[in-house]
C-alpha cells in the first residue's frame, strides 16, 4: 500500500520519504513524513505543508529546517508533491512553470487533459489524510495546516473549508486571490475552465467574502519577493479579514524574498504557533 | 575581484554566493559566506566548513541549518568548493565520485594531470583567507574549522597543521586516517604520488603520531553510516588522540546515518562547541 522510499534519523526522529498508489491521482505520489521522538503508543498531531511552484515534497524536507522544531514540540510534519507526475501526466503545452507539473494549485481539475490525474483537492484533503492516519502515530483530531506561495493559497483554501478540522491555519508569502493574478488566473481556468463561480472555492479572498471563517491566521511576506506586487497580494487578504473580523497576523519582513531562506527563518514562530492551538 | 552569484536574507543575516578567479586553482572557484546580523563595525569570528565527497558549497547552505546558530552566536561562516571545477579541469578517468570533481581532499596535488588545478590545501589555508579578510567582516584572529567526511579529514588535518590559527576544530564522520583507507589510498595516490611520506601530512592520524598537537577535537559519527567501518575508521583516531594526549570528544550516534540529516542535528552542538572557543 505505501512503499518507503528512504529514512533517515534526525533530532532524534525519522525524516522518512514514501511512494504510494494514489487512487484519486490515478498514478503513484511521493510525499515526506516526520515523525519526531515519542513514547511508544502515543499518538501526535500533524502539521501539513503544501508546497509551492515547481516544488516536491524535497524542497521544505531539505530546506525548511522544521525538523528541530517538530523534536521539541511534539508534531509529525507532513510535506506532499504539488502535482501528478509521471507517464502520461499532461503539463503546460509550453513547459511553462506555473501550471501543470509541478503546479496543480490544490484543486481537481475538471478540464481535459488534467482531469485524469490532477485531483489535488482530494488527494491532500482525503487521500493522503487517511493513509497518514493509518500509517503514522496520528492523532487526526489535532492537525494544523500551512503552506508556501502556491502551497499557501492551497493552505488558506483547505483551511477555510475545514475550520473544524484545522486547528491553525498559516502561510508565508501565499497566493490569497488567485482569481485577480496571473499565476491564479492561468491555473484556475487551464484546471476549472472559464466559469469563474467554480473558482471561488479556491480562492481564499472569495472564500471569506462568502462567508468562510477561521479563529485566525498567521502570513509572512517578504518585502523583496519579487512576486509581492504582482502574485501574492498580501493587501487583499487584509482588507477580506478585516470585512470579516479574522484576526489576520500580517508580517512584512523587510528583506526577505521568496525562497526557502524566508521559509527556514520564520519556520520557527509558524509550528510555534500550530503547536499552541494544536 | 569577488563576483556576488546571490545574496538572500536569513536569520536577520545575509546568505550569499560569490565567485572569484582563484590564482591558486588557476580557474573561477564558488563559494558561500553567511554573515550574521552585527553591529556596524564589528568584525566577526569565522568558522570554516569544509564539505564532502561530490558536494558543492551549496550542500551545507542549503541543508546544514547553521544560520540559527550564526545568527544567535554571531559567527560568519564560510563554505568552499571541494575541488576546482570547469573547462579542462581533469576529473577521475571513469568519473568515480571518489576523485577529481568534488573530491579534491584538500591537498596540493603534484601529479598530472591533477596539479595544474587542484590546489585546494592553498586554496582553502591561504587564497580564500585572504579574500575572505578582505571583504567581509571577519576577525581572522578568531578562526575554527569543521567539516564532514572529507570535509572532515581537511578540517582535522588543516587544524592539526595550523593549531595557532584555529581556536577549535571538529568533524562530523571524518575520514581521519587516509593512508589506511580505500577513498584515500586512491586520492593521496593519485594526487600526491605514491611515495607514502609525502601522505603523512594529510592524514589526521599521521599528524598526530608525527606530533601534532590540538588543544581538543569534537567528532560525531553515526552508527548507521555505511562508511564507517572501512572509510571512516573513527577507532584509530581515538587511538591516537590518547596515544598523544588529545582530548577527543567522540560521539557515536545510534541510527545516525552519513547524510546532513545527521549533520542537521548536530550542527548546534558543534557551533557552540566553536562559539565558546572563540
Amino acid at each position: 500500500m505505501m512503499e518507503t522510499v528512504s529514512t533517515n534519523r534526525a533530532f532524534g526522529g525519522v525524516q522518512g520519504v514514501y511512494r504510494h498508489a494514489s487512487a484519486v491521482c490515478a498514478i503513484d505520489m511521493t510525499f515526506s513524513v516526520y515523525v519526531p521522538p515519542h513514547a511508544p503508543g502515543a499518538e501526535l498531531p500533524v502539521v501539513w505543508y503544501l508546497s509551492g511552484l515547481t516544488c516536491t515534497h524535497a524542497n521544505v524536507t531539505e530546506k525548511g529546517e522544521y525538523r528541530r522544531l517538530c523534536a521539541e514540540l511534539g508534531l509529525i510534519f507532513v510535506a506532499p508533491d504539488t502535482s501528478p507526475r509521471g507517464d502520461g501526466v499532461a503539463d503546460d503545452p509550453e513547459g511553462a512553470y506555473d501550471f501543470g507539473l509541478g503546479a496543480g494549485f490544490y484543486v481537481d481539475a475538471t478540464q481535459q487533459p488534467f482531469a485524469t490525474h490532477y485531483h489535488m483537492w482530494s488527494y491532500v484533503t482525503e487521500e493522503l489524510p487517511a493513509l497518514v492516519a493509518a500509517e503514522f502515530p496520528a492523532d487526526m483530531a489535532r492537525q494544523s495546516i500551512m503552506g508556501h506561495s502556491m502551497g499557501g493559497h492551497g493552505a488558506l483554501t483547505i483551511g477555510l473549508t475545514f475550520p473544524d478540522r484545522f486547528k491553525s491555519v498559516s502561510a508565508f508569502a501565499p497566493i490569497v486571490a488567485p482569481s485577480q493574478v496571473p499565476w491564479g488566473q492561468k491555473a484556475l481556468s487551464g484546471y476549472l475552465g472559464d466559469d469563474r463561480t467554480a473558482w471561488r472555492r479556491h480562492d481564499a479572498v472569495a472564500l471569506i467574502e462568502d462567508g468562510a471563517r477561521i479563529a485566525d491566521l498567521l502570513v509572512d511576506q517578504g518585502e523583496a519577493d519579487p512576486f509581492l506586487a504582482e502574485q501574492l497580494r498580501p493587501d487583499l487578504l487584509d482588507a477580506a479579514c478585516r470585512a470579516a473580523g479574522i484576526p489576520l497576523t500580517l508580517r512584512l519582513q523587510p528583506g526577505y524574498d521568496h525562497s526557502y531562506y524566508t521559509i527556514s527563518t520564520f519556520m520557527e514562530d509558524h509550528l510555534r504557533w500550530h503547536s499552541a492551538r494544536l
